[in-house]
């Protein structure tokens, strides 16, 4: 399921099997949570060259819902995107978005965050819905504590993510054996444990025992310093097996990102790009060769905010070295400001590729660096 | 500049040459209003096989102004649009949109809609506006009596009119006998009088006597009923130079598109195709082999809204006959209805390029009828 190819220290690069294709790792998922990467369509991610598209168990679960994924054929037909879907397990979501009203060992009680229709949510109704969406790799329910997070509470979330990614295994596995291999889908646990090494050293190891197709580390790039990631990363990596992949969830800006995969992970999903995509906010390479240094250790790029009236007058492309569609179309710097000041959607089409594009861009490069070494 | 080549009943087909390129006439114009769809881009137009794009000399004068235009280098650099652009000359936003201060025979004073900045619009105003944006076809400073119209106030806006384009028309030819032929724009007067038939005649004769590059019949599409507005057309239209393009401005729908084609009208805009798009509102062609009756006496077609929870789990593309991207690219009416469920922009851009397209594909289909014939 996962071939490791090669590495350079820590970094690894690999491939992933899914039942819709292989992934080169590391990668990064753009984020169509409720099916749709807002602007965007297949076509521009064929442009990007992206392997893979991450989606939302909660969101789908209230729109479109189980009943009419499974009768329309899950999300893959819906979207019409026929690569590799990751699910989030609605986890994060319920805690983080809905109108929290109880949680149990058994799982948690919402009311939804359009209609207040209350939900028991269960480890094993996380698994259904991920199933309705039919997504290729799909993650444990689990509990996220919030951050910071005092010791007690972390321990908690250790303890009911383990309890909870038990039920999920079991769901899983009842579920897939019934199916042919080669459409299996891929179930990931989640290391959670705050700050605390002790607490996420248990964690995987508790995960480990259960034996999982992959490991993501959660409750990461909620608002801690990044040393806090790195250190999290460096007590949690270690534990995990070389076999199997390791995601670290919703991280990050791009220097995150190059230390997170030189520290050992293989799979990244953020907001970043397409959010401050839709602000002005544009990735730009400093280095006309390339984004990322060839022995990894550094990431050649600034942020510029293309709202700005410097850019009045500007013929550049947002990044005159970058090949992406917006940039290699021939659109200016002047145009996509006109277009943010008359606050036209094409404004923020155009940078979403952009920024898009910059992230699987980067990938590649990291991906060409440890082939290289 | 217009070669007329085939008739059948009174509908024309010719074609119209611009500093731009050529344009199959009769054609239909995709409105631009600030120098952007919403929603498309340039290889959206492309792939629609559109000809020309129409944009709006008021909106840009206010954003992003004649200086950085003219800093620039116009529009079709700007947008990056190489094809023909028409611009409207501001007259009909100046009567409707902006905060009107005072009507003299000079010119307008108004407040911008944006920011209140008053500004003095002059014919000469408009025309110098038209040639920062650059565009290929301009249109005269008119005056606009809204509708329904007292006699007096028609008139009134036949004199106006008229006066204006006088001004327009020197400005225009001082300005372009000093550049060369093949860069030079064309002017055309555009016909008021509201649904009066001796002052839209007169009009029409005294637009005549000042000898424009093509002619357009304004004051229409404004919520007259369609019996009047196809009457103004049976009686503007034997008025006209069959030599010389005509354009009914701001029409319409598709059975209104061909009643002025049958009256021989060559060019229209309209913001009903992109604006319908937007609301869900979608055009189906009602017959497998064509839009267009062969003979130009119908259009097969009908309007669906697929926000309607019909389309659920319709697999079904938006029209299952239509060629564009979004229908021939897979995307199901299911699909598109999750999107407008999820209010993703998406939607929009997809029911955007099929809406546009369908139009493209109207006025192709009523060319291919006039050649065949």
């Amino acid at each position: 399921m996962f071939n490791l190819k090669a590495e350079l220290g820590g970094a690894r690069r690999g491939t992933l099997r899914t039942a819709h294709g292989d992934i080169e790792t590391p990668f990064f998922m753009p984020i169509a949570t409720k099916g749709a990467v807002k602007y965007l369509d297949n076509s521009d991610f064929k442009q990007l060259g992206n392997q893979i598209l991450l989606s939302n168990a909660y969101h789908l679960y209230l729109r479109p819902g189980i009943e009419k994924l499974n009768s329309f054929g899950h999300l893959h037909k819906l979207m019409n995107w026929q690569k590799p879907i990751l699910t989030d397990s609605g986890g994060f979501q319920v805690f983080s978005l809905a109108r929290l009203r109880k949680l149990t060992d058994d799982g948690v009680v919402f009311n939804s965050h359009i209609d207040g229709k209350e939900t028991f949510f269960t480890p094993e109704l996380s698994m259904e819905i991920q199933d309705a969406i039919g997504s290729d790799i799909r993650m444990c329910f689990d509990y996220f504590p919030g951050y910071p997070a005092d010791y007690d509470v972390a321990k908690k979330s250790v303890y009911l993510t383990t309890a909870w990614a038990l039920r999920c295994k079991q769901w899983h596995d009842m579920v897939m054996q019934k199916r042919s291999k080669s459409v299996r889908s891929l179930l990931f646990g989640i290391v959670q444990g705050s700050s605390y090494k002790d607490l996420r050293k248990s964690s995987a190891q508790q995960l480990l025992a259960v034996d999982f197709d992959g490991y993501a580390i959660g409750g990461l790039a909620v608002g801690e310093p990044p040393e806090i990631m790195y250190e999290v990363l460096d007590n949690v990596v270690p534990e995990l097996p070389t076999n199997k992949p390791r995601y670290l969830m919703g991280v990050g800006q791009p220097e995150q990102v190059l230390e997170a995969v030189k520290r050992g992970v293989d799979m990244f999903d953020c907001v970043l790009p397409t959010r401050n995509a839709r602000h002005g906010q544009v990735y730009i390479r400093t280095q006309q060769d390339g984004l990322v240094a060839q022995d990894l250790s550094e990431i050649y790029y600034e942020k510029i905010t293309i709202k700005g009236a410097i850019h009045d007058l500007s013929e550049l492309a947002l990044d005159p070295f970058c090949e992406c569609y917006t940039c290699a179309s021939g659109y200016s710097r002047a145009y996509i400001r006109h277009l943010f000041t008359i606050d036209d959607p094409l404004a923020k089409k155009l940078t979403s590729i952009h920024n898009l594009s910059f992230y699987v861009q980067m990938m590649a490069e990291i991906r060409e660096a440890i082939d290289y070494a």
